[in-house]
Order: structure tokens, then sequence, then C-alpha cells
């Protein structure tokens, strides 16, 4: 019975696949409509090309005024400033301060000339049209937002390999960026391997099954900002699976080959993955449950990762090695974590020390009084090597550490949601 | 100057427009390639047409074996086998077991004829070429997938409502589902309103600044898996306004109204939510920060948000509120909970109770010996209010409850991640 020759804990191995790629996105650049970047990384720094606010703003409504002439002013002996004007939103201001003099400010308008504070209204007391009393002093600069005290021209918004969201959008919008150069979709080819498979639009066969793994992975693909591209199905003839790999590694930027987890077939993966391209596989095998038969490999610079064909095992493996390479190959050096939530665990999970494991859970509310205050409760879903509905009836994996030997119930622990 | 006047907790004001909409999807269905369907909403059961797997499946490399032929084998006296066979994948079997008769089965392959049970091949020993020894009994049914056991025929996969993640994508190829029925997304018209906001490719005048909102609220819309219609910019004229307001809600199925913070915006645009339908205000203004200028509302059935004018704010409210309506809308009554993390808190943050905060956080990693074990540091990104930037600098958001008078340094807190 042959062996995993070179099983690696799934950092470790992810760490070598790392290592050999070049830290800039390797697949080019486009250009995007920055509107439309979300999700997109960034391809090259991303500069403002002038200061925000680009005038002194006030950030409250009340009055503008010169912030010496409230020095001292308190509830029983307020100032008292007369009300020479209003700077209207968006306008320029059309009335200067003199001494003891006020302007009406609204929130996100300009200071009257001469002014260097804002007064809130809550602090002031109208006492007829033209007068107002203020009970507080106010310090020069308080309550104004200064020029480019959000952002000053020349400064990186958005870092090379930073993953634009929606509020790194709104930003482009307000420096006025309508364009921004991102790292094109990592193009990432599925193969799935395998005289058993068929395409689930197919009636299979005795003994035969659908693909499922080829749009599992498709779809984590796409969630990392990759371009899946689906090569479909090969039948247990190595010629053919070497030449649809070598074909779809040709065209793409990343292979990924899903084919069952008995040993020949693992044996097939390797000696692909060993063919395509320099150096060929790194790891052979991982230490990890589910995802054992794991093969990470890379070919001229291409990663290549064979999952093992549980669909279980290929969606952790998938998750915990295809998703930072696809993100690496754009560019991005720290993919955006993962959804994680805190639990508390429902029932005890036992595990092997030196092996990391994964365990699907549904996660419960919790009920009054079991002590986790509102974490939800932790319920391993079992089930049987393989079976792809454990993984739909679960909300996210609970992750046992290499240097734990189970965890039990009642304990805290930190879940990683779908 | 005028007050609220119907301030409410966020999850209250979301509570009273939630139930005043329907709980299925409200804005109809199409079909879609199931491929295709990642993050939409099933808008009916989803039904397994068949069971699967469809047949007893080997969830091990090994032999099958009648499981009785196995019992009270132990290393001191194994069981003898003789092996007459092999079940190749994806083969139906074309072999049938007598007493004490193994053939080689495959992981995902199907058992010989008679045989009830699979013994791992790590539990067996070659002795010729025809025979084997069997280390340890077998239960029936062990290391086999039953008929039905993954997900029985006419057993609901995904209820209505349910947001489809890649390993539903995987469950339908699995089953041989092709296409869906999902809720069609959500039309949220977002107008901006003021004449100090000016397009983001236009240069703003002395006092004018680009609009933000329109872009920060599309992304999280199309985020929320809504399909954002960016109605533009209006100036500070009510009556083209509400016309502008009128028009965009009657082709979508919500409203997001973007203006200033200051009061008589407020009050302006709460008079175009209670114009555009019935009930009208449903909460006028949050115990928010920022976000407390928020306004809720429904129009003839159709939410309408308006959301203040800093843009920090403008997220929030946008997260709290119009997210949770988008995804009611297309029929989820449980949106997929936002990416969370545990942190340390690395300052402190004062509160008011009686008010919900939420504070911009950095995440860093954890320096050795500060005894948060491994995780990271959250340390608020304090600014002015309406300074875009401090979004971007941030990775999350530090959520002080309303009962709250703070946190201190050192505490551990959840952070929910951009």
């Amino acid at each position: 019975m042959a062996e995993f020759f070179n099983v690696l804990p799934p950092a470790e191995a992810l760490g070598r696949l790392l290592a050999r790629l070049p830290p800039a996105a390797s697949v080019g650049a486009e250009s995007c409509c920055a509107w439309d970047a979300l999700g997109r990384v960034a391809a090259a720094d991303i500069v403002a090309p002038e200061s925000l606010p680009a005038f002194a703003r006030s950030t409250m409504d009340g009055y503008s005024v010169r912030a010496a002439d409230t020095f001292g002013a308190t509830d029983g002996l307020p100032a008292w400033f007369e009300v020479v004007g209003e700077v209207p939103m968006g306008m320029a201001a059309g009335v200067s301060l003199g001494v003891g003099e006020a302007a009406i400010a609204h929130t996100g308008g300009m200071l009257a000339g001469n002014a260097d504070a804002v007064v809130m209204v809550e602090q002031t007391q109208r006492v007829d049209d033209r007068t107002i009393e203020v009970m507080r002093p106010v310090a020069p600069g308080e309550n104004v937002a200064q020029p480019g005290e959000d952002v000053g021209a020349g400064e990186v918004v958005l870092p090379a390999g930073h993953v634009i969201r929606a509020q790194d959008i709104g930003a482009l919008a307000a420096v006025g960026i309508g364009k921004v150069l991102v790292a094109r979709r990592p193009r990432v080819a599925i193969l799935a391997m395998g005289d058993e498979v068929v395409h689930p639009q197919q009636r299979p066969g005795a003994a035969q099954v659908r693909d499922v793994n080829s749009y599992t992975v498709a779809a984590q693909v796409a969630s990392a900002g990759g371009a899946p591209v689906r090569l479909g199905l090969v039948g247990d003839d190595y010629e053919m699976q070497l030449a649809a790999a070598r074909d779809g590694l040709a065209r793409s930027d990343m292979l990924v080959l899903s084919a069952g987890s008995s040993v020949s077939v693992r044996d097939r993966t390797v000696d692909i993955v060993a063919e395509l391209g320099e150096p060929g596989v790194l790891a052979h095998g991982l230490s990890l449950r589910p995802g054992k038969p794991a093969i990470v490999g890379l070919c001229d610079g291409k990663p290549a990762i064979g999952l093992p064909g549980n669909p279980v095992s290929a969606m952790v493996v998938c998750d915990l090695l295809v998703r930072p390479a696809v993100y690496r190959l754009a560019g991005c050096l720290v993919p955006p974590a993962a959804s994680e939530t805190t639990a508390i665990l429902g029932q005890d999970v036992p595990s092997a020390p030196g092996r990391e494991d994964f365990v699907p859970v549904a996660l419960r509310p919790a009920e009054g009084g079991d002590g986790g205050g509102n974490y939800p409760i932790a319920q391993p879903v079992w089930g049987k090597s393989g079976l792809i509905f454990t993984l739909v009836r679960a909300d996210g994996l609970l992750h046992v550490p290499a240097d734990s030997s189970g965890i039990y119930a009642g304990e805290s622990v930190r879940v990683q949601r779908f």
C-alpha cells in the first residue's frame, strides 16, 4: 500500500507554495471603474490627488466664531455674540467675522471668514434675532475638520495588494478617483477526474456519482476574487488527464485537480503535478482531517493543488490552500479574514494530537442560563466521509489545533463560518 | 432647534420595519443556473429528487466483506479471506461474495454483491495473491455509506429563504439540480441630496464635496445581494427631491436617501418619507452613535431609509438597517452573520449608557506576552465626524452595547470586520 511521502502541516505546505510565488500580482493588471471594484485587489498604490477636506469644514450645527471671543464663557457669565450672517451648505463664506461676531454654520458647511471654531447650537441660547449667548468656550479648531485632516494630497489611499471594500470605494469617490488599476482576476482551471464521475445534469450509472467538487471549488474561487474555469471531466486515462491538465494550466494561472481519494488516484495526481513543471510536488499529504490526501505543487510558477475526492475534505483544503493562493496571485499578501464567531461547544470533540481537525458544526442560539452569555452553541455535525450534506447542515467549521487532543463540551471555541 | 421626535434603539426601529414586511420574498422569483447561485436566496423549498448515495458505497480503501465472517478476528487469530475480485470505481459490482470471500474496494466505490461492510486496508495483511488476513472484526455497515444516508429523496435540501453557499451549490450538483428558483435581487434606489454635493468626477466648487454615500451604499447593497440603482444627485429643492425619490421608489423595491446631517435637511427627508406612502416614518432618530440622525420608514410596503450625511454614520446605519431589509425583501429572515473576530481592546472606549456606539478599530497582531493569546489588538481609530478615511484606516467596528458605559483597555471584545 503506497503511503504519503511528504506529509506537512497545512500552514507549512501553504508557506512553501507562497514562498515560491512573487509578492506582487503575477497575473497582470487591468483598469476598473472604481464603483465596480468591490472585492478587487489594488494593483498599485492608489494616491490621493488632492487633500480632503478641501476647506475648513464645520462638523456640527451651530455658529462659527473666533475662538478667542468665547474664552471664559460660562453658564453664569455667557459670552454675547452678534449673528452677522449664515454660510449656507455648499456655498463659499460670504461673511467675515469681526470681534464678538458669529455666523450660522451647518454640519459639513464652510466657516465664516476669520472664524476658527464652531460653537455647537446646544451650547448657545438665542437672545434675540441677531444675538446669541455662548455658555462654554471653544478652543481654536474645535468642531472643525481642517483641510487635509481626512487625507493629504499625495498620501497613499489604498496600498497595492489591498482588497477594496465599500468604504474604500467611498474614499475613492471622495477624492475624485473614478478608475483604478486592479489585479486581473486569477484564472483557476478546475479539472475533475475519474471514471465514476458524471456531469451533474447526467443520470449516473450504477456506482457513478455526479461531479460536486468542480462546483464547490468554482464557487470558492469566485468568492476569493478568482475566475474559475471549469475544464469538465476526464475519465481514468492518465494521458488524457495529463493533456487536459496541461491545456487547462496553459490557459490559466493556477490548476485545481479533483480526483478520488483512493491511493492509486492520488498517485496519478502526483504524477501529473510532477510532469507539468518545476519544482512539481511540494507536499504530498497534509496533517489535516479531513483533507489528508491533498497534494500541493507548483508548476513553472503556477500553483497546482490536488484535492481529495471527499467533498468535505475538498472544501477544507480549498479554503486552506486555494483561497490564499488565489489572493496571492492577485498580489494580496493578507487575504480578508474568514468570518468567525465565538461559540460554546455542545459536545466533546476528540482529536489526535499532531493533526489539525476541522469539524463541521451547526450553530444554534444559546438557551437562557447556559453560562455562555449570548454565544451560540456549536453542535458537531458528524457524517461519514464523503457526505456532502454534512456541510449543508453545518454553519461553520470548528478548528481543533494540532497540539490539542480534543475539546470538551462547554468550552468556548472559535468557529469559522461558511 | 428642532429635536428628534421618535428616537428608537436600532434593533427596535428595524423590528418595526420588518414586522410590516411579508416574511416571504416580496420581490418575486426568477430561475437561475444553480452554478451561478452563490449568495442568492432560495425562493422556494428545494427538494432532493433522489436519494444520495444512490448505492451502498465504501468510505475507505480496503476489502468489502460479509461482516459476520470477521467476527472474533484478532491480531493473534486473524480471519482468513479469499480475494475473489475487485469492484473498480464507477462500475457495478461484477462479483458476489460467498462465505470467507472478500473483494477489493475503493473509497467511493460500490460493494461486492452480498457484502455488507468494508475492512480498511490498514486492518489487513496480504498473505498471498489471493489471500488476506483480517485482524479486526467489522460490524455490518461499517465503513459503508448507505443509500439515502446523505439525503433522502423528497427531503428539503435548502429551505426557502436560505442564502446559497458554495457547499449548497455542490449539494445541488450532487442530486442533479441544475436550475433553482431564487428571489429576484431587490432593487434599491439610492438618492443623494444637497446643494453641496457633486458627482465624484466633477471638481467641487468652494465648500462643495463629492458624493460618497451613493457609492458606499451601492457597494453595501450589492454585498447583501441587492441591485443598487443610483439615482444620482438632486439639489436642495424640495419638489425636485420629492419627485426624484417618488420616481426612484416606483422603479425599485426600496429607497435610500442620503442627505446632510443638519436639522433642516433631516426634516426634509422626514417630509419626503411621510409623503411617499403609508405608514411613512417609523423612527425619527436612532439611539446610536454614529448614526443618530437616521430615519426609518415604510411607504406603501417599500422600506425607505434616510441616512445621515456623515459617511461613517451612513455606513453604520446601512449595515444595521439597509442590509437586513434587503435580505428580508428577498425572503431571507436571518441574514448571514457579519464577519467578526474576537480581539483585545487596546485603549479605553468611553460610552454613554442608553446609546449603542460603533467605534472604528484597526486590528494589529498581538505581540508575545500580552496575555491575549493569539487574539489581535483592536485599536480605536478616532476621527472627527464626517471623515471617510477613518473607515479606510479601520478593519472593523467595535460595538459598545446600550447598557455599557464603556469598555476598558485589555478587555476581550468582538469586532465586526468590514
